[in-house]
């Protein structure tokens, strides 16, 4: 990394949406300063707001870009207060972000990180608005890095970003407390409690042993794939990210069980 | 076709939405194999699982891309069970799909076409998961393709590609029995009554003798453009796709009749 | 401008939404001229036939893009109908649009203007549908500019482009008489008054002074960022495009006020 990248990838994750203008100035800010970048739209429906689940569709993604890829996340409930806006090196990759936890899932999988504060007087030379630091600030700090600089050149270390508290679920000896935190496009429900944690958790002990409530629902056992219980039944299951999930087959989870983010979804041994 | 490409062209058509990180995943796997490539987003929204309208949005987009674009087009209720995986090419196209007529339009508009089973070792090194072959196996067999592979280099012919029973209306000396299989963005009712079998089935009858019901509603006459009828009136036409649609003018037809896709439509002659 | 790009910039404008082919239609027939070009989505998602809604997203977008970008923004209920399709030169940049005000706030910033209509035979070879000049008329009329024509080689002058009447608000002694022209993504009600028409109207009276109405409420005072209300409260500021908008604190004004585009909004002093 560093030194001019003549086809820099950026790939961006917000919650702007895609009706209005916000997401295309920021694209115009990096193709001004970069003609021939590629870029990537990860999502730009992240709920409004909803750091989480930014930070669980960018955990997710971010690693399927290609080595050296800048990657711009602004979920920013906080423009315009102090939160500290952040440039970081994560494993292959280059970030520019709000501290406020979107970094989360990131930070926690890539070891070889650090992260800096962005000092707007180095990325920008006019006025920052305060409502549209995507836009003023933090395109041009992601055209920065594609362009070959460091992102220790944009401001001070970093050593404390934010991490949520519930960005990963709470482990007990007699189960784990996660929450809801993104319903994806169908419907399926996707926990903060990975499989990491819940193999850790779970030891030698059978996966048919284990009931999931969630809603007021029990469910029984841990399944490898949608198609295993009838069409319509809900399951439980480690999707393709590693975060456990609660899915109906061929349906929606979020409509049969009428929960969305922030519902409480708890693990444990069957009696 | 054939031969590596230097920008290549991807084109790609799913039910993941643009919510979460599906389609991201498979873009930074394609541009992690081909970091100058060109990516095209087809659609995203397909209706969840809705074979037969992704098969019209597909055939009805593919053949304005360049020649030598590399399509890739996921819409897969069967991942993870027995249905086999194509690489095909089809005109001056190449496709990669699942065998379960997403392609069905496209072979056949293309009489010059050859499919082939997609063995997962000739394209991925790893582990394919169970729930996302967009991600671990098409996209890795489309950047194939793209780098100059056959399609035959993937795995063996399949002479008998699966084309669903309702690709295309029932034609009758009586009349067409067809239905609606997409819902546009307008409201517009799209059938799989194509302008080719119409025009055959009504030989030299005047237009105007036409009756087409849907939701228990008649309709007399084929339109030539939308405002031909007042504004918030229903009308039939063929689309720019050359499939018969039924419309409101600057309104919406699927509020009008209150249906969705697999709404029977049919087309007779007034008595 | 003029000369050919190697690397021409697309940007491209609709209400065609993101379910169908019509967006990558036009996209297949750019990349089909220019296969290097670089394509912008501004928009897709503009209200269905909403000019005034077009234009400001294109207004707030457009000089974002690198000079050089040929814009195509086709919001164009009048498809079919005799409304002349536009070739414009507009400060940096290029245009391709219907001739209905959707360029009309581009026209309006950029003095230096100069607009075209364009003849059909001179973009595209063979016929063009009744329903879909996006992607027979607009998008070959861009690839021509971005191979090197200049807008004065696609047709006759225009002098007097469609302006709509409630491009801007009208501004009287006794107060500015504006209406909600676009709902973003957040819910915030963008409208018709230019903080520019505001300051001239305004002098030097206070601005705890102004009193704005919208939907039978009286708001105090113009904020300057979000979080000066408390969670949930309305406001009124000016947002990052310079327009008049009505916002709640981490809410949506649409839903708080019940009200949606056309809704007149007035500003007054307090007595």
């Amino acid at each position: 990394m560093g030194g001019a990248k003549h086809h820099p990838i950026f790939a961006i994750l917000t919650d702007f949406g895609t009706r209005d203008h916000y997401a295309a100035a920021v694209k115009g800010v990096l193709l001004s300063a970069c003609p021939n970048a590629q870029i990537v739209d990860i999502s730009h429906d992240v709920s409004p707001q909803n750091i989480i689940g930014g930070a669980y569709i960018l955990g997710s993604a971010y690693a399927y870009m290609p080595e050296g890829t800048v990657h711009i996340a602004v979920v920013d409930p906080g423009v315009g207060s102090s939160r500290r806006p952040l440039a970081a090196c994560a494993g292959k990759w280059l970030f520019v972000a709000p501290d406020n936890g979107i970094l989360g899932y990131v930070l926690s999988k890539e070891r070889n990180w650090r992260a800096y504060a962005i000092e707007p007087e180095s990325v920008a030379a006019g006025q920052i608005s305060r409502t549209f630091h995507g836009r003023d600030l933090f395109a041009p700090a992601a055209a920065k890095l594609a362009l070959g600089a460091e992102p220790s050149d944009l401001g001070p270390q970093v050593e404390d970003p934010v991490f949520p508290e519930n960005l990963f679920a709470r482990v007990r000896e007699g189960g784990i407390s996660g929450e809801v935190i993104h319903t994806d496009r169908f419907g399926n429900l996707i926990t903060n409690i990975t499989e990491s944690a819940f193999e850790s958790w779970r030891g030698a002990k059978p996966l048919q042993d284990i009931v999931v409530s969630i809603g007021g629902v029990l469910l029984r056992g841990i399944s490898g794939y949608y198609a295993e219980v009838p069409r319509g039944k809900p399951l439980v299951l480690f999707g393709s990210s590693g975060h456990l999930e609660v899915a109906v087959n061929q349906g929606s989870a979020a409509d049969f069980f009428g929960v969305r983010e922030g519902t409480p979804v708890l693990v444990e041994f069957a009696g």
